[in-house]
């Protein structure tokens, strides 16, 4: 299998995904934004965007598609659940809340507070999105106040890693204190696992290696 | 099993899913956006958002897990492929990319070009993600491109509901002379469908027995 990444872009739920199956892929790190540095990487994937994950014959740009794709196409159903789980609503829900609701909103904060030239920002936009992001974490929040150490009773599972990420993001931007206790506590246990160490020891030597330029996420 | 929707919001996807599936429901039809018109909503879904799916201690928020969801528990997997499937790569990269990649700025458009009271607007915001939501809509261009009637080879799936209600609202905008023919092709199809006209019928049906207020998506 090979991945398409970008420093910390979505496509790190993917490497990390990787790492906790322990499943061999050949990384190709790319520069941030794709389709400025690497005018030939749309021959790949049209749509210019990170993670691309080829597969044979397969070919997926979802991030939290690919997570639950790798346990269910590559390691028997490890770290996802079943359809005949009590918690496989649960699971599928966060599965798609971490991207759809929880990381969309945050890429506009990073847009019109950071990326897009002076003349272009718009405080307003990032504020909203900011306050909206902030408001839908109400979901992990009520989950983990029980003081569980992960969003499904079951354990540890892909779940974790497409919301987490969302938390991966959020801890770095400005309004990080406004981050609900029990959220920053799940993530601190999520950072510290083996494989989410791994994936960041080989991100890192692969940009070492590459010189490519990352997805600044502490912007100043 | 239990529906709470707005007219015309994403839970369409699932209203439509549940008709397709031939599934018995209890649809509860709410007035556009339940924040604002029904307090006590957050008692059900503390995110105020639809669509909500109550079955049994299964809540689900997110349409695009709902719709797979309902296919996987309730149908014995019709409407959708198994993991051994040639397909289920592309299916799940689907299911995600309708909402997650198409959905989510075409709201944008929609809360800057229209919903906004006229001094908090944006039609720059607007234009960049109508932009945006156009670029993205390549992937489905190009799969479509060949003149299959559906997103997969293997017929009409879950994945069809996923990505054409982002068609559904797209048709809907000032923009829409801009979109791919055989994406419009394709949405034309789709909304022939005898489950999709059933899934139409109902929610008028309930629009007019609840005097509920819709998402009205042809802005003036």
């Amino acid at each position: 299998m090979k991945l398409w990444h970008t420093e910390n872009a979505r496509s790190f739920r993917v490497l990390w995904a990787l790492e906790e199956l322990g499943l061999d892929y050949d990384l190709q790190m790319l520069s941030f934004p794709p389709r400025a540095f690497h005018k030939d990487y749309k021959d790949e994937n049209p749509l210019g965007t990170v993670p691309l994950l080829v597969d044979g014959d397969t070919r997926l740009t979802e991030s939290c598609a690919i997570i639950h794709y790798l346990s269910a196409r590559h390691a028997g159903g490890r770290l996802s659940v079943a359809a005949d789980h009590p918690e496989y609503g649960a699971y599928l829900n966060w599965l798609h809340h971490g991207e759809a609701t929880l990381t969309f909103p945050q890429t506009l904060v990073l847009r019109y507070a950071f990326f897009e030239p002076e003349e272009r920002r718009n405080p307003q936009v990032a504020e909203d999105y900011w306050a909206w992001f902030l408001a839908r974490l109400r979901l992990a929040e009520a989950t983990l106040a029980d003081g569980r150490p992960f969003l499904l009773k079951e354990g540890f599972t892909m779940a974790d890693i497409a919301v987490g990420y969302a938390m991966q993001v959020a801890v770095k931007l400005p309004g990080r204190d406004a981050l609900p206790p029990s959220c920053l506590a799940w993530f601190e246990t999520l950072s510290r696992r083996d494989a989410f160490r791994r994936a960041q020891e080989v991100q890192a030597r692969a940009l070492a290696e590459t010189g490519a330029r990352g997805l600044v996420l502490q912007p100043t």
